[in-house]
């Protein structure tokens, strides 16, 4: 094949544009060119190497460029890249030897390449000074001066899609370091996966192999508890193993912050776009650097205008926010709430196992319709909010969604837990659920994206078939691998796509797990045995969903786990109340232990209170925004001022090195 | 006066040296020149504006000196300061233009002049080949080569004390607008406070006149929650009072955080000294950027090393401060906590009035040694442990010492409150410990500082009787302002001069009380009142004692209450346990609350949790010492290099901007 051939020779398509396939009206008489061949030759003219793959039902154009190409993209961008004196610096494509190149030796990362392929075909514009005429094979439209041709393409229906593409070549020596390196399961070659995934993805892995590491302590202690009798300390068992697991999970996402630090300092050179999108929103606002005399006269006039101006914007997306949360927390309260409550209650009541059964299937059923409004409720809310940034605002939905989930699968464990104090039930019901879901939920991650892909494949050769009866020529039916990649499911999430990715679901899974096992350890301490396990088989499942049965997902920068963090947080506060409450059902046999409504009140609103007291201080930012700007402000106008000159200095003359070094020397010798 | 007419010419005198006083034996005929004429000789030539001050018992040499001479000390400090274009420089005295003046129009703020003036008058080394001999009237000593003279002279007992000057002419401008102002008691010039005191009282002033404002609240709330009836509600008015309460001081913080970044925003052109400690302590260790290709060649192995000695020595410190913070801890709870509980005890126990009496003033003195022993032992331990700034020194100093009088303030308290539930006792010890304590704190602390200033005088006084009785001259005895100011007390800290000024004890002040008014909240609402007055009063007290009977203090410029926050942050905490406490024991009138063993020991389990939980994510640092000190480094490379290019052509040539704003307007035209 010569695909493989080219590929072998170091030129990797990396981008894949898909258009429809035309039929025989190809070479028509009318005036135009066909619009797809105009974008061909736009691209061409960039300096794109461009491939145009027929398939069995679509075109795929691919594309490849050159460091040359990227780097003035780069440029143009003005990304920040570590140079060899240490700090980062705008790239600039004729001083690239002053940056630092990666250790496979190439200038730019995966996420930067990406960003760069999207600036140039995006930034496509008709620079002629009349229209052009695009002529597809329905219809024809104009392509005015200044227009993007891409979006308008893709608001025509003529491009479908764009997608970056696997690298065969890494992909497959990714499949055998890590999907299919069975030798020690928790260690996994973090660095490859950045390269190849981007930041977050690595960012997610990294954290899925120290939880299951970290995990096997409790999962043997759970084990002993369980297994191994103790005698007359028997009673003293379970409060030891409460306090030795909050101590641990303490110690874990305390270790776990500082690992996540010192990962994202030592994947830094994979990660150096991430920095410039705040830097590029700092620079929209009028530079006022240039004219000193005139600013220092409007400065003080200015500085009150424009710290008011803050003042009122921070008040009033707080106002927005806090009406949305309020919002949000209602509606779970009140519509949600009761719902599960309804179905743990009835569960509880039905005595036939079929009509267990069938309630069961509604309320699935009823759930994921559910879910799904939820979720869009509240990627709608969140519109209309605003945010400085675009991790805040992911944030800020994974907040809201959690809260929908987490009712979805405690609420009837509490009900079992708190209400009916049965711990064999509530014994029964976690070990159902854990298992189940987790059984469950690892088959379908994994099967239906497989399914769907093979569905997808099925009906595309059907298509085919039912087309070449008209035609009768006789056409292979193979799939090329660009058209196999695209019928692959993307790396999406269950819930507002254009905000999330697929880890959402990832995470999801894993807080709600670490949620189960924690929140009633007590009651059943063998849950961390079966986690680990559980996990053991994700990190190697999740791999091979990544690496085989997905497409590339794009890649992002994130390098923490933001909102997730603090959900984790609250869940490990949510477990010493929970289990506290589970140790005085055990304990409490004869039911003596008088909680008399006025001490449970108090307890209760102490609780309450200690919540406010660690809650509140998220509520109110601790810095106003307009000291935060200001800040900002200063920073990114100190590099953009005198990078340029620096840089020539680093990278232009060799001469001035050679004069330091020489006074150098002379003042040792 | 010719010194008042002089200051009136704006030469004000900032610093003054205390020498002693030679008798007659000045102009004897021994060779060489007298040491402290030496030391003039030298000051003058150092360019400052030099006047000799005999007094009655030692001879003052004052000290001015001109922006020219400041300047030049400031850049060779490298100051940060801002420029008109928004970005902080290192200051350069031939490009002075290019940076803002202060609001009076003075080029540096106190603080940065007080760092000049040290810097030079300690830098007065022997420049001659040869060692100089320096005659006192008792001895001889050589002064060589490269030596400073003001150690030499310090050493040898010639020069006593360095200390700041006041500036009459601000001085009596703050005393009207602030300390004598009492049309609105809480308002107060912050500005003009941190430009003669520095940020560190400016930010304890902020704060105190916030928090009195906001404790008006309260204040109200407690005076209704203790004089209305309300009926059929009084149940629930302890309760809604303490639900408020904690509300209102969760609030507080988070706003005075916001309040605090913004006066640190306005306020920064005084402080911008502060920021240089920090770049100084990065410029020490070996700068590699100036060799680009050696340096890439080193890198790898470098880092690595690098990386492991950061994390051993990270680890080392850690278990050092873990250990001293352990024994600390042990000994405040086996040495003190019985002493205090026997104290409180034995009152409790001893019928006559006198015997109470008697033990009240043995406590006392005993309380006072072992306050005095603490403090020694708390710097002594410090002083082992490594920290990165001065900054964690101190408050390192200042969680030890705190721990010894949380015990010492507030134990008898607890014994009362929670042992003997004695609701009416714990009232009167209340009010007895708030009343006596802050009416006599507040009088010794004005009066012991005059009452020492008077002695001082009249020893002074007494001493030049006796001398002039056998010269027999008839000189007057009148004192000079620069003697009288000599003659008052420093501010210094009751422990640890050498860490902490006079602001430690205003602090453990506020925060005594602080806790003290919020631990007990239920048990006695009308406290609130009694603090809000105290500190109406505390205000203009100390504004009184810090301009009028304290000599000028020096200049700090920490911009953060630093570890009093994470005090008053645990005494919320500890608030909201101690109050449901107390709770429990006025509404539980029968004991039917019954809280037998078990669920006792649960719920004490659970607080010692939720403890861990919140106070072990300050025990283990969040971010590894190796990545800060890369990003430290990075930081301040970045400016180092490029600085000094971009402010020639700030100020220096017009031409640039000319052009610049050239085309721009043809851009817009």
């Amino acid at each position: 094949m010569t695909d493989d051939d080219r590929e072998e020779e170091g030129c990797v398509f990396e981008i894949a544009l898909v258009v429809p396939k035309w039929g025989e009206n190809r070479g028509d008489e009318r005036e135009g060119a066909h619009c797809v061949d105009i974008l061909v030759d736009e691209l061409r003219q960039k300096g794109f190497i461009v491939e145009r793959d027929v398939g069995l039902q679509n075109e795929f154009i691919k594309l490849a460029a050159s460091d040359d190409v990227i780097g003035r993209a780069a440029a143009a961008l003005q990304f920040r890249k570590p140079t060899c004196i240490g700090m980062d610096l705008p790239f600039e494509w004729e001083e690239a030897t002053a940056f630092i190149r990666l250790p496979d030796g190439s200038l730019f990362s995966w996420c930067e390449r990406f960003r760069c392929y999207n600036h140039i075909i995006y930034g496509i514009v008709n620079t002629r000074e009349s229209a052009v005429v695009l002529r597809s094979d329905s219809k024809e439209e104009h392509w005015k001066p200044g227009e993007s041709l891409l979006r308008k393409l893709e608001a025509m229906g003529i491009v479908k899609e764009v997608f970056p593409l696997h690298d065969e070549k890494k992909r497959k020596q990714l499949l055998r370091s890590w999907a299919m390196n069975w030798a020690d399961v928790t260690q996994q070659p973090i660095d490859d996966i950045c390269a190849y995934y981007g930041m977050k993805i690595a960012t997610y892995f990294t954290f899925l192999g120290m939880y299951t590491r970290w995990l096997l302590f409790p999962a043997s202690l759970g084990l002993a508890v369980q297994l191994v009798d103790f005698g007359s300390l028997q009673f003293a068992v379970l409060p030891f193993f409460f306090m030795s697991l909050i101590s641990w999970v303490v110690l874990f996402f305390q270790f776990w912050k500082r690992k996540n630090a010192a990962v994202s300092a030592r994947l830094q050179i994979f990660n150096s776009a991430s920095s410039e999108s705040e830097y590029r929103s700092m620079k929209t606002e009028p530079s006022l650097s240039r004219f000193p005399s005139e600013h220092m006269r409007k400065q003080n006039s200015d500085r009150i205008k424009e710290k008011a101006n803050f003042q009122r914007e921070e008040w009033f997306s707080w106002l927005l926010r806090v009406r949305n949360d309020v919002f949000v927390i209602l509606s779970i309260i009140f519509l949600q709430l009761p719902f599960e409550l309804a179905y743990a209650h009835l569960y509880e009541v039905l005595g036939a196992d079929v009509l267990k059964f069938g309630l069961t299937a509604v309320y699935l059923l009823v759930i994921q319709y559910f879910t799904r409004t939820g979720g869009k409720i509240a990627v709608k809310l969140i519109k209309y909010e605003k945010f400085d940034t675009a991790e805040n605002k992911t944030n800020s939905l994974v907040y809201k969604v959690f809260g929908v989930y987490f009712m979805q699968s405690y609420i009837g464990v509490f009900y079992h837990a708190l209400l009916h104090r049965n711990i064999t039930t509530l014994r029964q019901v976690l070990i159902q659920r854990l298992v189940m879901s987790e059984v469950i939920e690892n088959l379908l991650e994994n099967s239906i994206p497989y399914l769907s892909y093979s569905f997808r494949k099925y009906r595309a050769v059907r298509n085919k078939v039912k087309r070449d009866k008209g035609s009768s020529t006789g056409k292979s039916r193979t799939f090329t691998r660009v058209e196999k990649e695209y019928l692959k499911p993307a790396y999406n999430a269950s819930i507002g796509q254009e905000i999330e990715d697929g880890l959402f679901d990832d995470f999801l899974e894993l807080v709600l797990q670490f949620g189960m096992i924690m929140m009633f350890a007590c009651a059943f301490p063998l849950a961390f045995a079966f986690a680990a396990m559980n996990n053991i088989t994700e990190i190697r499942a999740d791999a091979l969903k990544l690496l085989a049965m997905m497409r590339r997902p794009i890649p992002r920068a994130e390098e923490t786990l933001g909102a997730w963090l603090n959900i984790f947080q609250f869940l490990i506060v949510m477990s010493i109340c929970t289990n506290s409450a589970l140790l005085v059902c055990m304990y409490d046999h004869e039911g003596n232990w008088n909680l008399s409504p006025g001490l449970a009140a108090i307890l209760v609103m102490e609780h309450a209170l200690l919540f406010i007291k660690f809650g509140f201080s998220r509520i109110v930012p601790e810095e106003p925004a307009w000291v935060k700007a200001a800040r900002m402000k200063n920073a990114s106008q100190a590099e953009q001022v005198c990078t340029r000159q620096l840089l020539k200095s680093l990278s232009g003359d060799e001469k001035w090195f050679e004069e330091a070094r020489f006074q150098e020397s002379k003042k040792d010798a």
